[in-house]
Order: structure tokens, then C-alpha cells, then sequence
């Protein structure tokens, strides 16, 4: 059970660090490029939830310790102990492991992957589950279910892969496992920017900084709207936004931005 | 309340063109970059509910004058008197702006914009709504509603735009309400083509033109499937289009079509 | 009705090579471009469904003889008799035409299409409906039914073509039935892949049987969540792959996977 603040959580798992408004989370077993164990998947899992009820932090990093990024589930620590479950014990697991990437899609605060060297099988995942993505040309990113025997469609990958870089594109990965190269992934729209592998956190951060001053209570709605009209039709969605607008036309961040603009000041909104 | 033949109608809000089977709407207030009034939104919203029963016109041009496309919802005309209004009386103004783009997805026409210079907020969301996309390499393409302490989710705008330019691109510009560039918008399929600007309004016509021209029937049953398929399954769209394109092979236009070929001349539609 | 093994049938209307775990169909009609008729839609459709229960054959190519793919439904062999026909006779043909691709979405088979050439009309569904396209770069795409007289909307098009290639740049081939050349197809992913002309199916045929030589229950899988999940939320989505997942785990492959990599050699998968 994670407890609040979670300035004052210490995961066992991985390193947290909340600085101001922007909580970033370090995969951080650099010696094996950062595996996924059970146990890590479930406090990645319990610290997104918890973010939905922490009001403190108002935009997520997600990294690797050690120029890369996550290696996935971990060969001996989770691949092979599968191998000896019974049917419950593996739907427990795949439940486990998609419950992460729901976390991920249900909290407010919008996340960044600062994606570098290796990001393969459910680490691809978490950083096609986060929002943004900025990533260094060498990174290598690989979808490589198919290679140990699995199929693609793990942790909502054959819904959401798609979405991200078309169709084809995402088939082709998926049926494969081969490696998406850092400038291939920024051309097809995985990555939102390249950056230098020095100044990849910083620069994660520093979005994650602006998204954190701008008004964070309409960029949870603005979350919130992406994931649920994934599968709506237009008119209804147009319906949905209109209610959801009206909302945050309310907020004290409404006013706050037209009286910076009318004074040509900037606006400090507060999340309200 | 809009009469017919549009050709007639003198817009009160901007500048109107019926020529032959397009018509062109033209935003006229270029001393402030075209901005957007509650009249401007109700006379829109009607025109392209009106161009449902026009028979006459067989697809539309929608741009701006003065070198700039559209600077959105206007400052004082519109966030300022928002700022007073009650909760039904916000509800009422996002579901007039979200009726605008169900009109323009509604009407038979395709609707091709021509885009240069600014183009924010609402006129990023005109933009996105219409059909064809023509602009140039230094329009400024910005969903800023995220700076003006609003969610991204306006109008239709976390339904469409992730579907144009992708998830990830999508998700970054409506979170920073940063501005996308021309030559990106080309590169991300959010502009279907860069025109120079003194060929930019032209051009956009010229295509205009050339669906004019064609099966309009048909073109009208492909943009009311492109609607209708949004949420659907591959087999139940599959088979509505079965139904679809039966309908538009009992049309004259399906005939001329053949008989041009057999007489190896170039058919002429007459959109029934 | 194609009796099982594949290997033995001889089609009457396209070219059928199985050899080991790959199916290559390829269009030969070269003199007219490869063009559809009534018949070998028909025998299209029954070899994609005789497929799903053939255990055999675990990945097809899909190609066109002498320098082209497919030129689509033939001008004088079913164009000109569907003139004839009443409406129940058009849904007929265009039902069918849908149900092939219905059976190339269903057969659990990844498809590979080797486009080179003239690639239109049907033609240019038949790739689209495909999972990974190789193409030429002086291949010339066309969903031309617009220039026939008829809507985009065939065989799936209007569904489809957008989650490859982005709703704005699908919109305008559709409405106009342009030509998408090879690079084009390519940059905007259409194409996986650009390759020489003289290297196209033997690329495509190796493609196909590294997917032959892969898990192929999971490929199967792999192929029917995408289509599963088209229309589907992203939480539903997750929770169906977690069972999806569970099932492959349970598969040999995987048992396979895990002791060819504990033991530093290479998987030998069998597709169970």
C-alpha cells in the first residue's frame, strides 16, 4: 500500500524523486537494464493509483537508471517462474501486468517517458502507455513478445500501438518483435522529440515542469476525454467535450487566463 | 435562419462566394486575424446546416483573409463575457461551437481548407474538422486551448485529432497548446499538401473544383461512411459498405462512368 | 469449394505455390494487369476462409504477375454486367467483394502483399487489407473508385485506410482516387518497406516465412486482437489480451522460448 505524500514514499522497487509538482519514477536495476520482477510491477501499478488521489503531483517522468531505458520482464525472475503456473496463476499475472498500463491511462497527471538504450517487451509498453515521449536516436525499442513465444497483444499493445503509429506500422512490429531505431520512432510519431542522451531527463523533466504550471485541473479532463472517446463516435464525443469544457470553464484557471491576458501578463494557474 | 440558394445569402459574419457548384467562406475580420464571435460560431453552424439540403453546391472552401486563417474564440467577445455566464448559460456556448462541427461533418461537401498564418483555438479546430487540408510552410497550427486554462478536449478535438496526426503527436499538442509548424503539419498528415500563399486559396479552389466535378453523390455517401465507421468493427463497416456502394452502383454517374471508358472519353458527373 | 491440403489445389483464376509453412498467391493475368472478375473475387474469398483451417500453411504472400499487383475489377468483366444487374444482384457482388476481405481479416495467417506497379482499385484494397506491405517505389496506389463513378467506400476502405495512413491523408485519396506513389506509400505507411523491384517477392517471401517460423498460435492471436480491438475501449482492451496473453503462456512456444534462451541458443517454434 502506497501512502500519501508520496514525497514520503520510499519504493522498494524502483527510485522516486518529487521535486515542486513533478514526481519522476527511475527504473533503477542498471545491471540488468532495468527487468520488471513481479514485485516491481505491482508497486509501478499501486504508484500510478495512488497518483490519481495525490493532489501534490501534477505531472509524472518515467525513466531508466544507466543509459537504458527497461528490459522487460525479467527472464528468470518472471518468464521462467510462468512456466510453472496453473491457468488462475497466469490470468493473475497478465491481469497484474495490464493492470499497470490501466493505472498509467486512469491517472490525472500526464506522464513523460524519457526513453534511452533499451526499452523492449513490457518496458515498450510503459512507454507507449505514458503520454509524451522523448527518446535518443540510439534508443532501441522492440515490441518482442513474438520472439519469446507470446503474442502481441500484451498489456493493450494491439489497441494502443496502433493508435500511436498506424496500423501497418504497429502490425508489423507486433508480429515481429523487431527493433524500432530512435529516428524511426520519431518519424512514425512514437517519439515526440529526439534528444541528446545527456540532456534527455532534464529535458523530460522540464515538460513535465511546464505541464505541471499549466492548469493541471483541465489537463486531467484533457486525459480523461483522450481515453474515453478512444472508441466513440464523433458526434458523441463532440457531445461528451461540450460537457467537459463547460466544466473547466468554471475553473478559477479560466479566469486566471484571461486576466493575465487582459493585464499582458502570464498567467499562474493553480490546478483549480 | 439561412436561405436558399446559398448563392443569395448575404453572411452578416463573413464573406460568402458561390461560384459554379463551390462555395467559399471567407473569415473577414482580418484587422484581428479573423477572430470568432457568438455570431460568427451560430452563423457558421447554420451555413453548414444549411449546405446539407443546397444542392447546388458540391463541396466548400473555407479560409481566411488578410493572411491569416483564424485567431479562435476572440478575447474580449467571447472568454471575457464567458467569464459571467452560469453553468447552463457555458453549456449552451460549447455545444453551439461543438454543433459547428457536426455540421461540417454532416453536410454531403467535402469542405477543404485553405490555411496560412495564424490558426489557433477555435480556427485550429475549423481546420481539423474540415475534409482537405491545404496550408503553408509558415501557418502557425496551435490547439492552444491548454493556455488559456482550458482542457484540450474542444469540440471534437481528442476524438479527431489523434486520428489525423496520431496519439502521440496528438496528445503532446493538446497538453502544451504549443504551435505545430507548417512544414511539420505536412509531415505528421495534418495538412494534406504545402501551397505557397498567393496559390493557397486558388489551389484549394482547384480541388474544390475537381470534387465538384466528380460523383458527388458518391463523394457525399464516402464522407457520411468516413463518419458513420469512426467507432464501428471491421466486419460491420465492411458490410455497411457493402450496402453503400450497391446504393451509389444504381446511380447515372456509375453508368456515364463506364460509357466514357468504353468510348475512351472522360466522363462527366452529374452528382446523381 | 478448395479441398484441404492447399498445396494440392490448383486454382482456376490466380497462381498457388505452397512451399513449406508459405502460401504465395499471385495474380496472372499480366496482359490486362491482373484484374478481378466475378470468379476469382469468388475464389479469392474461399481460399482466405479454407486457410483459417489450414494448420499448414502459417503466413501468405499476396502478389501480382509481370510488373504489376492488380488492376481491380475489370472494366468489361464486371463493370460493365453489374450495369445489368438489379439491387439485389449489385449486393451480391459488392457483399462478396466484402467477404474477401472479411476472410483475409479472419484467416489467422499474417498476410504479406509484394506490390509493384499498378495497384488500384480493388487491387489497392487487397493490399490494404493485407498485414505487412512490401512495395516498389514506382508503385502507383490508387483507391480510384471515385474516378469510376462510385464512393470510397469499399470493401472496408473507409475504415481501414485511415488507421494506416492518418484520417486527413485516407480523406483525400478517397475523395479523389489519386495515385499514392511508392515513397509516398512508404513515408506515409503504407509501405513497411520500399524494395527493388527485382528483390520484391523474394523479400516479401522471406518476411512471410520468418513469420511462418515464429510462434504461430500467437501470431494467430496477435492478428485476431488487432481486429477485436478496433472499435473496442482501451481498458476492455487490456483485460481481453490479458486472457489472450494468458493462453499463449500456457502454449509449448514459450516453454521453448525460455529454455532456448536459458540455454544461449536459438527457439525452434512449432506453433503450439
Amino acid at each position: 500500500m502506497i501512502t500519501l505524500p508520496l514525497a514520503d514514499y520510499r519504493p522498494q522497487h524502483f527510485a522516486l524523486k518529487v521535486e515542486g509538482k513533478v514526481a519522476t519514477i527511475t527504473l533503477d536495476r542498471p545491471e540488468r537494464k532495468n527487468p520488471l520482477t513481479f514485485e516491481s510491477y505491482a508497486e509501478l501499478r499501486d504508484t500510478f493509483r495512488a497518483l490519481r488521489h495525490e493532489d501534490r503531483v501534477k505531472a509524472v517522468v518515467l525513466t531508466g537508471a544507466g543509459g537504458n531505458f527497461c528490459s522487460g520482464g525479467d527472464v528468470f525472475e518472471i518468464i521462467e517462474p510462468l512456466l510453472e503456473r496453473d491457468t488462475k496463476g497466469l490470468l493473475d499475472f497478465t491481469q497484474m501486468t495490464g493492470d499497470t498500463v490501466k493505472a498509467m491511462r486512469a491517472c490525472p497527471q500526464p506522464i513523460v517517458a524519457a526513453v534511452e538504450g533499451v526499452c523492449v517487451g513490457a518496458g515498450a509498453i510503459l512507454a507507449m502507455a505514458s503520454d509524451i515521449r522523448f527518446g535518443t536516436a540510439d534508443a532501441k525499442v522492440a515490441f518482442l513478445f513474438n520472439r519469446v513465444g507470446l503474442a502481441g497483444c500484451d498489456m493493450g499493445a494491439c489497441a494502443i500501438l496502433p493508435r500511436i503509429i498506424g496500423q501497418g506500422r504497429a502490425s508489423e512490429l507486433l508480429f515481429t518483435g523487431r527493433v524500432m531505431g530512435g529516428e524511426e520512432a520519431e518519424r512514425w510519431g512514437f517519439f515526440n522529440r529526439l534528444v541528446a542522451a545527456d540532456a534527455l531527463v532534464e529535458e523530460a523533466e522540464a515538460m513535465a515542469r511546464r505541464l505541471a504550471d499549466g492548469p493541471t485541473f483541465a489537463n486531467g479532463i484533457t486525459k480523461k476525454m483522450l481515453h474515453m472517446e478512444w472508441a466513440m463516435g464523433v458526434d458523441e464525443a463532440i457531445d461528451q467535450e461540450a460537457v467537459a469544457q463547460a466544466l473547466c470553464m468554471q475553473t478559477e484557471d479560466y479566469h486566471r487566463a484571461f486576466h493575465a491576458f487582459a493585464n499582458k501578463s502570464k498567467p499562474v494557474f493553480e490546478g483549480n
